[in-house]
């Protein structure tokens, strides 16, 4: 038997919805991710992969031998091919905060999914509620952000203390960190959802990247009443 | 022993967070709940009472005894105390979807909430995907709202087609419908939590009320350029 | 055949432990609670009853026509017969915290379970973490506690928040008011187990008369080296 | 004590169901697999090894050193030994769809299950519900099939979708692609299970063989009046 | 605030899949039942509503008070209105087993279901595992049978042996009867889905209606080469 | 459409297996019960019915209105139809014990169905172990018994305690009794098959009767070699 | 800080309950295993460590150095130090069976540790009941057994299949062989919980050693009237 | 993009609340951990890392490169920096007892937070409860203790059977040995949550630092009347 194509990709999503389409990365193998890399710089599209290992994004590298801009940011462990666009201050600022250090590969996969759009974002990390001076220290400076990130692995009560501070949209996202009843991240999804903070909404665990998405949804509607939206007329 | 006194109203929740206090109505008895009322109105503030029986409703009534001019909300199961404002139309539009007849009382407690904020929201109900057309067909009208909330049930796949052809902010909303798999909601909010479409967030199961909060949230930023927020100077 | 004789008490309990066995209310009928509380009273043990519905109490009463001094407690669900000991302010003081009033059952029948043990309990309610500067404000009247027993249900944040800003034991209680994935309490519970907060302590969920307890052997340090202990050699 | 002889094959089951035995590979050693390989031969019976891995293929091959005619199938993780029969058209024909790129080992897995009993099947990937346009492209092709197989990971809709839209058997295979709340793919088998699509049917989390058995049962319904089907009778 | 319509039905789901669309009767007012009956009837449609105690039954009678052909079947615990279709045994037969008598209501669901499509089917009670003689006497009259929907509760492994016996279609409903671990039905969907089996597929649990549009899908490929589908065109 | 007839009876059970098949009330009304026994009654053989009400009990008197030889037996919620047999203590002895009262139930259904069949068996109840002398203190008694049964609910330790104290057969009975994490049963379920004893088996949670079952195959291996077990002949 | 002393042995256990203490493996290293092996052989007791790979196997025999008697079972997984008694025929006969070839680990594990005992035990492979004749086939072998042992992974219906046809104590063993629903073994396990055939009883997942530290317990009733048991006077 | 700074330390966690703040090792890279290591040094304070393997306490020595006074507890699998405080028997005593030996890492973790903090911790080892006279035999020696502290795998009943016997607070550590339903350490987790003896306080599982943190705060009101207590005024 012959062995089948492997992708079809959504390259309309950005006029259908003003945000590209990102590669995750970790169930792909390396050749798959740059086989997809090179049908997106040929349809002359910015790129980004996440979850990508450090080794992984190595071999994609080789693969491409040199004809590709790739970058692979260690933090965020992600991917990207492409110049990333110039941050665009008018489009409004998110900051993305975390419990702990070692929410850390989730905020910045936020923080660069946000740039990957050129939109601005500030990370305000280790402002866990065990400590809460840390996180009453920063409002006025989370004062001056559009919609706030939350990432928190164990018990996910940032969200909920920020929720309740706060007036601005919060998105939390839980972290797999932790272990015992918090290991893969469900107590602190459990706790996202369950808070007795009004309006805080939540996304799938680890999902920085959902969480950047559904800011710049959000942030579209800064100066909406003069200002055209993509358009919603979808393609099918 | 004495009895202990009951609550504790966290009344500068509007000057926080531009939003009222919810009255959460399910294991309160109609007398705490009348209690409640009271003190809400006498601090000069609406008060909305949500997931109230029927029953409970009509004995919370006879209690304040018409001192008080309150109305039982029968889709949305709420009740509200003191006179809704004015719906103002400059701050943005809310679409609530619901995929089925079932989902309805959740969609209603969120446009109530609307509502009582001075918000507008159009239902939009029975568009779930099985029948495809029925939400294809919806698609120009909901083009016009700035905030999109998608109520479902059963395996909650609407939110997910939605935010896959619409660029607007979506909030998920898993309704406690269904059977087996399905029974109490956890099915949808795996779901919409799942979800492959870019930039979805979720609250909690039926929880009508924290989906329009949080669309009250991105709405504060239509025009956030040229209009104040609520204060977001926290008061402890 | 011939029914079975339906219960062996652990009298010897205040002896080996310090504390009377309560008797578990719910699963029983008001018949074998009434007989239980008969047994009890001959032994010259003061009985607490948990879990004991406002029907069943009546029933209780009346089984026992007038031989007997049974108290039913409305907020904290319980019986008590026999008459409860003074209150000894050198054992010390527990402060019971609640997150909202729907805890307050919890909370009530932890007050009433150090009561009963003639320990002074403050119930400080409606101090959850989305209006933080409620708790805040409770914080020099908190310092004066020996223990604190912290009630919440929903997230169960609350006693994170505590343990990280007060020095003495703190004993989270998971309430099970919610409802989604809050339902039933779970949530709070692995919230406070999952707690980033160092030295908080947990119960089952709703156990307010176990977290009386647990403060009980703690209570029973304050001047450990010079006060004798109950004895601790077992009876077996 | 003496090793046990470890295997007992079922070389009846063409007989009595029309199908082959599987030989799970996942939780054999490459030797135990050898040895069943030989055992079919011997009884001229083809043999599909599925979940075996490219090292441990390597190892049976070296194993059998070339006394067996023995494929490894990349993309469907499986093993052969023995000719595929040749595809008979008049069997009918089944469409494979899968939501992503990531979800093609199962679908690969189901299309060579068919093609080991002589039944046509096409893949069709990369069709999930985010990009809804990519499937109602499909439609009309889809039309041309007797059983449609959806695999599907992370919210697992398609399926729902799918059969929404189309009149055909629908089955919906979940995919254990994602991460969070749909790691191991509970979320899309709940999702599947939950579905308001009337008449899908669902199969365990990566079960592509399995799928394929299930439309095999179906496709012997085509012709049932005029055509024998294998014989029922139980061989016990 | 004006309260919503309350539904949009689905009616062309016949032409576009070959079934009618159900009502499921659990989560609506016997008022919102009684007006969709009316529309259903308006547009000359049969309908039948699931899942409707024979109070709901009553009160919708009564709401309709005669103005339209109403049936309550209290076995299968459904309500049809309008005249069921006569039986076309041109269409092909269906067996519905049940591994015990509690089964009974979701294989009488499965068999009405069928009914209203004109389609025969038989039930064959009783025959769970325990007692395999019961079932093994059944084996000869199955044969006549074109597919085969199993009914089970507690471990579910009626489906399991049946589909190692037989080669038609398979299709598990798992019932929510049993107490412990089999509570509520999930002990027995995990068995039928986790089958040894090859083939077998499974719907939801309790989900007789489901069942039974899964086995029409099916019986549509009887002499597929010479009958005409219904159009696989979507309406959308 | 006519309604199905509702039970096929396992009648040869005692023949094979040396047993009586139990009547499961929970889920069949009073008329199907009722229906059960007097085939039962017409084969000659005793009914046990299992998980009746004391309502449904009565409702199964009145509808025999004294054809038949009935009793109810409150503490073991169980109906019998026939007289018992006569204790038979060459059979062997069986100790039952409980945890707490609220285990009785549980405990006297297995007494009673070990009483079915002519076997002798004692209730030690309240031996929980929070009050290890209770236990200690049986422990001369318990040696008199062939097989132990130990019901618990709450964390179900006394099944671990009891195996590592005891040399025979013990069979452990989670109990659907507690609140929290153990409500259902479930901790006490997982704690009796997490046991560090060994050789703990465990049955389904409030399966006394299934307990009496596997204690009466066990009784079946005294003597074994000089008497005849029943025939182990399958009549399939 | 000096390192702790790391084990104290139960080598009461044969002289209390007849069975030796079994040495868990999976979580030592190999030089605690050797420790205990020395300290064991140093009490005169023959030791059996379960779940031991290959590679630790050949540690704990490096380091001892040829001091010891040490064999490794590879199909069991186990260590035994010290001579097996000689198999004893008085003792009675155990069956123990298998599903699948992927369950031989855990069976082989069974039949080790009652050869440890001196018990024979005979391993019937490769019965699951999708290919029902198989099992069947087996009766009259299984007739002459005193107790059978089942193990099974995926659906885990052997067990019950088998205690529907066998008089026997049935001990089922749940395999954490399996894949999505049945992975870890949990469909297994529920299933067997779950059995309508009654007197089934059941240990934890893989617990191969407790199913046959069951048997032991039951295997001593044989002949219980004309012959000791092992003391049961607890050493406490 | 530039890399975001990792880390922001709470220091002021010793005045607070008496303790230090440990870093979790487990989700950190050693690079991390050293530079928190020479923060820490360079405020003067001691520091405690947890779940840190052998390999990673190699890699962060080598990074340190003798900078600092560092030691890699095997036990325990902690790493500290800088001298631990003399032990201060003035500040009382605990007991940390273990079921088995797989449970010494946690226990050991446990007995070395303590000693960080200058208090005396004795391991009580492989105490579990299938062999009780182990723990009877202990228990003049536990007498003198403070505080019990009692790590336990599989079935977790150590704490319970603890709880009933001794007056003393009992803080009970679930610890994740076992497989099948233990596997994890939830069942040991929800068994001491669900315990029948009254008082038992729980921690997250494995969590000995946490454990160790309580006791901390339990031993402070020792002597409460006449020695201070760290000062509960919170610094935010």
């Amino acid at each position: 038997m012959s062995e089948a194509p492997a992708h079809r990709l959504d390259l309309g999503r950005r006029q259908r919805l003003g945000m590209i389409e990102a590669i995750w990365g970790e169930h792909k193998s390396a050749s798959q991710i740059a086989r997809i890399l090179e049908e997106t710089q040929a349809a002359g599209e910015l790129a980004l992969a996440t979850r990508v290992s450090e080794d992984k994004a190595e071999a994609v590298q080789q693969d491409l031998a040199g004809s590709m801009d790739i970058h692979w940011h260690a933090q965020a462990r992600c991917l990207t091919a492409g110049p990333l666009p110039a941050i665009d201050p008018t489009r409004g600022r998110v900051a993305v905060l975390s419990g702990g250090t070692s929410d850390l590969p989730v905020a910045a996969e936020a923080r660069l999914a946000l740039a990957c759009h050129g939109i601005a974002a500030e990370l305000v990390l280790d402002v866990g509620v065990a400590g809460l001076h840390r996180l009453l220290q920063q409002l006025p400076n989370l004062e001056q952000a559009d919609v706030l990130i939350a990432c928190a692995g164990m018990e996910g009560a940032l969200p909920t203390v920020l929720a309740g501070l706060m007036p601005q949209p919060v998105i939390g996202v839980p972290v797999s960190v932790g272990y015992g009843v918090s290991a893969g991240g469900a107590a602190a999804l459990q706790g996202m959802l369950a808070s007795c903070a009004p309006g805080l909404s939540v996304v799938n665990i680890d999902n920085g990247y959902g969480a950047a998405m559904a800011a710049i949804r959000m942030l579209a509607l800064r100066g909406a009443a003069d200002r055209g939206r993509p358009s919603a007329t979808p393609r099918c």
